[in-house]
């Protein structure tokens, strides 16, 4: 085989302990476990150039391993590696302790992982630990599918989070990680292990409580606006316009939703500098619920600009419908019939090409503060420019796509068949939630205020003694 | 030069090898090879703040080489310095032969690349470690451009990869690349070597295969519909609408590329699971070409994401065209010259309508698929939410492209005049691969496939004695 | 606390120093500096688990410090940690002269930022270390806003970045990074620290010039084009079509700008061809205002892409504005009441097709342009597939978008009744850039020129003696 020739010419060791000087020709590495994970990994690593030997209770039953792998029993097959990756359940972690003399000194991996959060009191890793205390537990290689381990690495699984409480057995890992082909990331010590476990387990966490409110809204909107357009002209006037649901119904929900969304996301801040204010102190801890939703303004706001792009669409194609191109022409062959004459309105062009205007302009920001929340660019961004943007052209989109609403609404706020069985049309609603925010936040940046708020959060605080506290100048970022 | 007052002030060095106690004022590093390679480097290290040297064969010849760097032999300028860049050809590596007592303990960095792939048995930095035993060769710094070598990292030239059997050797060149601006990335032993010269020869290999399908594809379906549409009228009525080249048959080309190259992305993961499940183990590895399709699927979905992208916009400048806009008022003259009565067709509009909404839910979807599946945002998901979106979310948008398509089509499947000279028109040829996709992926997701499906991805194996191999019960994923 | 218990079990340090040998409970840690930034910090240091010890002149007046931290002298609190946080504003730098003896030996973490850049002959931490020469000095932690330093990481608040002399020094720095959920970045020597402390001051610098361009380019544009179009209806026939500015006339400033831009994104790269030709050589530096304008050309770029997306927008919402209903709705009344008959102009049919159809593809190939600029894919490319998009596929797309504006003009450039006032209309003016380019180009890679520029960027140089030059042949990429 290449690799072992290549091996064989050099005698350095591609491991990165740098204490053993007599090198095997090809490392060895072992793996305790023959289901599975243990399968696939062995498999893997053979592929990279190492040996396997897996241990095993009854090495003599196995017949399904990856042909080339050795097996042996746990005690044989630990004395023969540096390295073991322990690819059993936590279960049956207890096996390990009479092998306490044979794995000290060694590094054990710990691939483990629960099927739900909080199962057990403290994480797989750390028990690991507390079970074999002489070796050097490292928590890793658990985030990755088990396609991955087989096959190497691929979207969302090319990176291997590793934690532990020794430098070495961690760097040790991590150059296996890397000739798997997978980039090892040193998260911190065995205290992690907890969060790395949980993370296989995590769908979209932060997304959750955002989806519930677009989903929420999304639903109560289309219902509100099913019985008051299409249930009303049918019991009304007796009129089936039930294909506007389709998308009619469907492009009233979507700015609807993408507007009040906005404006949610960028609420809690409004609230924030308030309550620091009220308090005089920012040094004392928001109540819980605006925490969870400042951590889910971007979540919010990445829903929004979903609904704001299907809003987009929805309008695009308006002029392809059947049912605007049959209105369109009778309009037409009516006037001609009627044989009346239409007088260009200056003022509703004025409007109409606004309205249209400050949507463009409106959304325009919106994908630009789309592409600055992908994290790549975000992660180039100074905190400065990320808020100079994410702040003040977030306020900007969101007064911008409240007036494109205010627009469209124009005069008809005031006309009273606009409140069919005394409902609200749906854009008056949705325009209830930006107003609020767009005139908290007009409050706050007056010259007066924003001092007060500038001064809080460089660490001022009201009533307390400002001599003793600054007695050499703090530091203001 | 202030950098020097600054090292003269602290009395410590910049480079990480933590062995030497003597450290000169300004760092030396040597540069053997006066090439564009060679000057271009030791340009940039000179700004960069050290002392070069050049290594040359006749050293009092050398004139052009950037003022302020010292030309030596290269014997002699091999001792001055721990480091020693190797920027000459591959072809005339054994000049350092008789070097390599100067060269024992130094730090060789082979910059070579290749013009072409496999142009030599082993990879250029093997070759030079074979030659010099005794130093510690790091590959690097091949992977840049010229103009990046000579004026400092910018898009795609940020990254310098490096691999070597030596930590120390190569943390030291990854201290030079940080300091020349560069990001070092460790990618382990020098065994890696040969993929780092490859990637610079490289032009999007994975992306070859799906571009050649998308072109084929495109080209095919343009002369099929040029024939079909342009030439069957023209033949049969005699009527030149050609004009429909640039629009009308480039929109029919792009949604039936899309929607087939979507279903080509989605093909093989079915045809696995099934060669999985007939096979009753996923412990064998798939035919080659499996392999190989699987690999670029996420190619496929990108290119056929970029076709819908051209199909919506093409949709959407429909209104705008003069043909279209000619046609409309011609009808509607027409309606009125006749005096016929158009009667609003509700169940048309619904159709319409739904035609429409389709698309843009699928096309909304689309665009989340390929959001996804830019490295930054597949890196932050975990294995479970990436294989959500592209498994769950990813066949849903084939659904619902698949059912918009079918829309589109409507009754007229059943009517005969669709079938010019014997041909299907574009749709229902682009109907047929996402139809088997949809049922067969239909099938797997039945409970008892998928219960035997999920098993065997756990590891069962048909006709393996379990009850051996789960002696102790293995890590499930 | 449980990871009190955690470290009990263990005996092992989360620290990266490998020296010490006897490990406290609870790693502490000093922070000097009792304002915002020390008290933000050290709230997070205990939450993270460590303990926090802080340095005041006057101890027993300190009131308002996070409960469960210490405070004590200088002296005494920098006797009791091996990592000391420098959270006080350089300006009192000074007190740190007579603590010299107490942190011999021991890490400084500079945190300090300036207000504004070059405030200082030199960078704050290099100052530090001068005054503190025993110490070793890090700096970090200030490119994080006072908002994460107490929160912990969120966007562009995830990456700490870190410079110092001593590579023990940095990683035990990063460690605690690591612990308080940040992301370490070693960026090389203390020198590199100006730098760091310019980077939280920065607002966009790269974007300012194109920024500049883009608003003085559409504003002087806005103004021309609201003269030539508006003003001019106004006074020679007395309409007012002011309605206009909103849709149709950003509509024209919005492609002009766009197309403009790109080439002046395309014009630098073959002004430093021809220069290069010129010369002779690559080896000698490009006028300054050359550099200034490469360095800005991916600007550019995004920002003519900003634009250009605008006028997609401006143009498909078309159909939907109310002029344009009623002008086409009046069309057709007038052609029914004059009893005229429209012929379908095949031309012209081809004409308007294929204006749009290379707007459409320019505008596809555009976006992508755009994508792969996102810092995480072109980090994935190499420089030869980089330099592929941006450099061919960006010229063709200023080929296509150049061949839409003069197909949107099409015979116009000859009627006489274009040129109001004797002024060119503007796609007239937006050409002349795109195509000087273009022919430029054209030039540059006829076979004989391309010869040349190539062997130059090679290294060779005209009137050079290539044989004592070539020695050894060098690299060539």
């Amino acid at each position: 085989m290449g690799s072992e020739e290549r091996s064989n010419q050099k005698n350095e060791c591609v491991s990165l302990s740098l204490m053993r000087e007599d090198v095997p020709e090809t490392e060895t590495i072992c793996v305790f476990g023959t289901g599975d994970m243990g399968r696939s990994l062995g498999l893997r690593l053979m592929q990279a150039g190492y040996g396997v030997i897996f241990g095993s209770r009854r090495p003599q039953n196995c017949q399904i391993l990856p042909s080339g792998a050795q097996v042996l029993s746990h005690a044989e097959a630990a004395q023969r590696s540096h390295l073991v990756f322990i690819a059993v359940q936590r279960e049956h972690y207890e096996f390990l302790v009479p092998l306490a003399n044979q794995l000290k000194g060694k590094v054990l991996v710990d691939l483990s992982n629960n099927l739900m959060k909080n199962q057990y009191p403290e994480a797989n890793a750390e028990y690991l630990q507390s079970l074999v205390p002489g070796a050097d537990v490292v928590k890793g290689f658990n985030t990755l599918s088990a396609w991955a381990l087989q096959n190497g690495p691929s979207d969302a699984n090319r990176q291997v989070y590793l934690c532990g409480d020794r430098t070495e057995a961690k760097q040790e890992v991590k150059a296996v990680a890397t000739k798997l082909g997978f980039s090892g990331l040193d998260q911190g010590s065995l205290s992690v292990s907890r969060k790395l476990e949980d993370f296989p387990l995590q769908l979209f966490p932060l997304w959750r409580l955002p989806l519930r409110i677009a989903l929420g809204l999304t639903a109560s909107l289309f219902f509100y606006l099913l019985i008051r357009e299409v249930l009303f002209s049918y019991i009304t006037e007796g009129k089936d316009i039930s294909f506007r649901i389709m998308v009619s119904l469907a492009n009233k929900v979507c700015p609807i939703v993408a507007l009040t969304m906005l404006a949610l996301c960028y609420l809690p801040g409004v609230f924030a500098a308030f309550l620091q204010l009220y308090r005089g102190t920012k040094y004392r801890c928001f109540p819980d619920w605006l925490d969870r939703w400042m951590l889910c303004r971007k979540q919010l706001g990445l829903l929004s600009l979903g609904f704001a792009f299907l809003h987009v669409l929805y309008t695009l194609i308006i002029p392809i419908r059947y049912y605007v191109r049959f209105s369109l022409s009778e309009r037409t062959v009516s006037q001609i019939r009627e044989n009346r004459t239409n007088v260009f309105d200056t003022s509703l062009a004025w409007h109409s090409d606004s309205y249209l205007a400050f949507g463009i302009i409106g959304f325009g920001l919106y994908v630009l503060l789309g592409i600055t929340s992908l994290p790549s660019v975000s992660d180039a961004l100074s905190w400065k420019e990320f808020s100079f943007v994410q702040s003040k052209l977030g306020h900007l989109t969101l007064l911008l796509c409240t007036i494109h609403t205010y627009l469209y609404g124009g005069s008809r706020f005031l006309r009273s068949y606009m409140y069919k069985w005394y409902t609200p049309p749906g854009y008056m609603l949705c325009l209830v939630l930006p107003t609020v925010v767009i005139l908290l936040k007009l409050l706050l940046i007056t010259p007066c205020v924003d001092r007060t708020i500038t001064r809080i959060r460089q660490g001022w605080e009201r009533g307390v003694d400002q001599k003793n506290a600054k007695e050499i100048t703090p530091l203001m970022l």
